[in-house]
């Protein structure tokens, strides 16, 4: 029998090539596999959203700096935030964790602190899960529902030539934060009275260790009137979700190097560590920012919003993905995100 | 700081605990956690279903003995199951799954293959997922979505005395065929030429490995107008359920050893393994029939319908959960059903 490695296809074909026979069979089935969520039709007056991760120990996270409180949190935001991306409002959360005997009822209610706390603070109820046993550390799974009015709702294919890129906040921060975490593990490695060189990068490390869904994004564009014509947040780095704009809305892509937004501590820290801090912003991932396109003649109203960076436009098709370099040079896009089935 | 083992509390008690400071927020989440699926308002017409499994390698199944294509197959049905057991349809399911480089893309296309069968059978859209990495096996998530009428859910509450209890099907079965499995994996234990004493035991083999829901027992229901007083799936065995009805609805329970309905090939291998095939067909698990009561006033109705067994009756809460023996005493019910956080 042939034997075809996962990590040969890379994740995204990897899906497409497992769901591609499955065709949605129920009137309630409106949009299915492909965007940030799934679109339900249970009823005259709102959509239903769906949305689901899974965060394995070891390989989304590390509990050596990874506090479990933080870990529910961010667990819970990061499928917040794709309820967001689709422009609605997440209302239930159901959770699924298989634990190892490593940890006590004590672990696992810091875990559930700080998903209460995420759900407290996101307006979010807790409906369900599954509670297991695990051979090996911990696992879990989210799954996220959210709700929408039907006209709403802003997929990843509605961007059209001339169309503003924007993102919100900052990108290659969450990024720098784990390099940092990463780097100080391994100068620790086992000595006890080893104290990592955290100060001065807290912001950084709380991008990583506490991500924040941007509800206020959202917030502020639909008080603007502001529908954005595509969105998506970014979760595997700007290049990927850029893509996935390009590929789903069948447009082009200009954004401009100079245009990133970059924090003070993302830079200072990928110049510390060697790293371009382009290239960091582009392909960190974990920034669950809001990547989306406006029309043109919404500028003035986009510019006015805090926290909202244009950063390009969309091009014809035929124009591609690309980056424009500080001296002019066009740099094709390529996404260089998480591919977790990588052999290196 | 203080250390209590998860085993020490049990499975139910440790998501009681977890849960309990989860107040609902929401509008539109009008049952949370305690039933076999949440139920969510979106709108007049009809309510959603939300149920959610986390299967783990190693602890729900063992891939020596299981297919990948029938692990599909039951990972699907088991969630469709729950939602079947609130008198709903499912219509909608999320897959995540992480996968060791044990595994190839042909063997996660036979996972996908078996959750394509169900899917197409039970008539049921996949939506979405994730895919990732683990560092160890194979991690499957599910979470099923499905619809009801409002006034057609049937909880685990409403069971009032004298209610007749009923099931579908028989019990045990998937239990006994989960033994033989463990014993000619024992017996097998690395020997080339060892052909495994599968034959006439094809019936449990099949209920282990590939379950059925009752979706048709759910039809016959409704078709005869029988709405149930409670319903839910037995998932971890008869006793577990009851005990789950009687605290739900505030009620005694009454069985009898007599009613319990066994398959030939469940009992035979039962004395074959020197098993009491009563404490089987109580404390098995993964039978995935139906456990419903309705009104005394429908004994004729319910005794018409193919398949299904009345085993006795609701009682009075003062009463207690019992099983009534062939020899007229009376056994406390007791939920010996998967521990899974036991530590023998």
């Amino acid at each position: 029998m042939q034997r075809t490695e996962i990590s040969s296809l890379g994740e995204f074909v990897f899906i497409e090539h497992l769901t591609k026979d499955f065709k949605p069979k129920n009137k309630s089935t409106e949009t299915s596999i492909g965007d940030d969520a799934a679109v339900l039709n249970y009823g005259e007056e709102k959509r239903v959203l769906v949305t689901t991760d899974m965060l394995l120990e070891g390989i989304h996270f590390d509990l050596v700096y990874c506090p479990l409180k933080h870990l529910g949190y961010k667990a819970a935001v990061v499928n917040f935030s794709d309820i967001y991306a689709m422009f609605g409002t997440p209302a239930q959360l159901t959770v699924s964790i298989g634990v190892s005997k490593r940890f006590s009822v004590e672990d696992i209610e810091e875990l559930y602190a700080g998903i209460r706390l995420a759900c407290d603070l996101y307006n979010v109820d807790l409906i369900g899960g599954d509670t297991c046993a695990s051979m090996t550390g911990l696992t879990l799974s989210l799954t996220c529902i959210g709700e929408a009015n039907p006209e709403e709702i802003v997929y990843r294919k509605g961007a059209q030539p001339t169309d503003l890129i924007c993102v919100s906040g900052n990108l290659g921060a969450s990024y720098m934060g784990l390099q940092l975490l990463e780097r100080e593990k391994r100068v620790f490695d086992g000595d006890k009275d080893f104290v990592p060189a955290f100060e001065g990068h807290e912001y950084i490390l709380e991008r990583q260790l506490k991500p924040e869904a941007r509800k206020d994004i959202v917030e502020s564009l639909k008080k603007a009137n502001i529908k954005p014509t595509s969105m998506m947040d970014i979760s595997d780095g700007l290049s990927s979700e850029l893509l996935h704009i390009s590929q789903n809305s069948h447009v082009g892509i200009r954004i401009y190097e100079d245009r990133l937004p970059i924090d003070y501590q993302t830079a200072s820290m990928a110049e510390q560590m060697n790293l371009n801090v382009t290239t960091v912003a582009l392909n960190g991932g974990e920034d669950y920012e809001l990547l989306f396109t406006v029309p043109l003649a919404m500028h003035d109203l986009v510019a006015d919003i805090d926290d909202i960076h244009i950063i390009g436009h969309i091009t014809a098709p035929e124009l591609g993905a690309a980056l424009v370099t500080r001296d002019g040079a066009e740099i094709r896009l390529r996404a260089q995100g998480w591919n977790a089935f990588n052999e290196n």
